[in-house]
């Protein structure tokens, strides 16, 4: 029985010995590095795999996508019907809540106009609202959303949050599904998203989107935070959103298409901070730890944990 | 019975209405705009009023500093000897925790490497340690420093106090008074300072000191965050721990001299982050809606909150 690692654009020398320390003995095969026996490989741990791949492996149980988001797999028309485990793991989860609460605070403290400021050695107060004062708005309240609603809560901002499905959070005005967007957006001067990319999300960041977040808060206007995926974005729409107003600054992490063009307006726009898709990077040593004790509790009789329901797609 | 307000720096066009507004009928004066009979005054709403106004005032009962530091009034030989109630403020202690919050996720999440790379269109990422690699360390858990030290410790940072007097705080490794210091500094990595400023911690901030933070951490060197008092640091030894690497940067909310002179080398140093005290801005309606509370209690011969104690200055 066997492990593979089949993941583009991860080093599979950071990654191969961390899965090995866990493996407890099963043996790991390298994609593209090492020959193995197909018919011997029950589970795969992928990002990105070759198209097929997953398809050639006659006794694969479960594949293990190494990230949160199952978008460029649940896309691909060869994936076998096996179940598909998302990566859920602490680590990442407080990661992102750190890029989340850095933005927020970042463009409700002023902080450019305060480097602006400093570079020109000017002693200055700026009208400062309270947290109070400000309606944060979270699209997408699961294992992500969730978490960074509620320190953006502690903090004393108004949150609420928008779901597929109707649900109670502690301190949190809910929203849900179609019917409930609009009224989330007509509340939300913060607009923070950590939606998985699905045939139902994917450009619901555009124009239209944009003019219904509330122009009448104690912000000069709305802010976008988009962590969730660059296919969530209409990026024209955000430039056009920026220029007229409707969106104030915007901060991104992810993009239509990564890396992000030398030649993109954001890199240099005064109002849009872009890093480079950082917000939650997985750590191998967690993520493998999580992964390969999972198998162990599968292999017990246990349920998997997080696996992705294909039909709506995360 | 009338309430005396003289506060040099604010504008006192918008505190009158908003004393006048909680006062219950009771007479305001503003020291320097209208004419009072100083007999009448019970009640004084100050920040650095001039030396030996108070001392004028034969029938004061109470003295209510308009920001928690009282480092200038009790720096006045004159200052009678009467109550003096310091402000606290849940709003103020939001706004505190919002911007130690900020600095601390900016350095932390290499936000202004970031930046620099944007503007220089790379797509690039940097190592990043979890904040459980990380160790914080609060110089000052008093209203302002519990607080901050609450939502880093959230966050996931390892986080640990000093005190004066000893303390035990859930989560938090607590050390205190001078036996505790260079424990505390041994552990620390990113050092926060919200003590007021005393004859004992004036200045506590030098090259010595600088010198005792961990230099073995996850982050490539200490930072030192302050939004306490100017006074509490030695700023030539800053520029010099910046040099010699005892410090790797700095967030500063306030200075020896305030506002801070044009030529001073923080202003261009490329990992100091200069804001010009507005850390924690005090917002004239709720630090109102405070005072004049706690003069009704007190007039209904309840005791008087946050009385500063002179005798440790604080
Ligand atoms: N930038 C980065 O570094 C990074 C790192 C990790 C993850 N991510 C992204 O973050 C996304 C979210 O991760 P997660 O772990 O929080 O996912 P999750 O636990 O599956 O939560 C997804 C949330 O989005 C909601 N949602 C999904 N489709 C929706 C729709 N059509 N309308 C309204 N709400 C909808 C879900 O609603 P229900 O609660 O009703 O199901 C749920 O609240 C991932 O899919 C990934 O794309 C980015
Ligand atoms: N930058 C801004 O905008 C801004 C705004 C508001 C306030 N501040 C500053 O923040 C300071 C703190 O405010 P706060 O309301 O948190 O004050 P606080 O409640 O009085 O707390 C002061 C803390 O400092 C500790 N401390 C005092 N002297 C010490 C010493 N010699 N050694 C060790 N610890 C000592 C105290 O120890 P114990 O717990 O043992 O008493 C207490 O934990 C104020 O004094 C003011 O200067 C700045």
């Amino acid at each position: 029985m066997s492990i593979l690692f089949a993941a583009s654009g991860f080093t599979a020398s950071d990654w191969r010995p961390k899965i090995e320390a866990f493996a407890g003995g099963r043996a790991v095969a390298v994609h593209g590095e090492d020959d193995y026996d197909t018919a011997a490989i029950r589970y795969a741990l992928v990002w990105k795999p070759p198209s097929g791949l997953l398809a050639s492996l006659p006794k694969l149980e479960v594949v293990f996508n190494l990230g949160a988001g199952v978008d460029a797999l649940a896309a691909d028309p060869t994936l076998p019907d096996c179940p598909l485990v998302r990566a859920v793991e602490p680590d990442m989860t407080m990661r992102m809540t750190e890029w989340i609460v850095l933005q927020v605070l970042t463009h409700h403290r002023q902080a450019l106009a305060y480097l602006d400021q400093q570079r020109s050695r000017e002693w200055r107060d700026l009208d400062q609202p309270p947290a109070s004062a400000v309606r944060v708005g979270m699209m997408g309240m699961g294992t992500l959303g969730s978490d960074a609603a509620d320190v953006l809560r502690r903090l004393g901002f108004q949150v609420a949050g928008w779901s597929r499905t109707p649900k109670t959070v502690d301190g949190v005005e809910m929203f849900s599904g179609d019917a409930g967007l609009d009224r989330f957006l007509r509340r939300t001067d913060i607009l923070v998203v950590l939606l998985p990319l699905t045939d139902a999300t994917r450009g619901i960041l555009n124009m239209n989107l944009f003019e219904k977040l509330a122009r009448n808060g104690a912000l000069p206007g709305p802010i976008l935070i988009n962590a969730g995926r660059g296919g969530l974005q209409v990026e024209a729409d955000i430039l056009k959103a920026l220029s007229t107003g409707a969106l104030e600054a915007a901060s991104l992490d992810v993009f239509e298409t990564e890396p992000l063009s030398e030649v993109h307006p954001f890199w240099s726009h005064p109002r849009v901070i872009v890093t480079p898709h950082v917000a939650a990077v997985s750590d191998p040593t967690a993520i493998c730890r999580n992964i390969l004790g999972q198998i162990d509790a599968y292999e017990r009789g246990e349920p998997l944990q997080n696996v992705v329901d294909l039909k709506v797609g995360y």
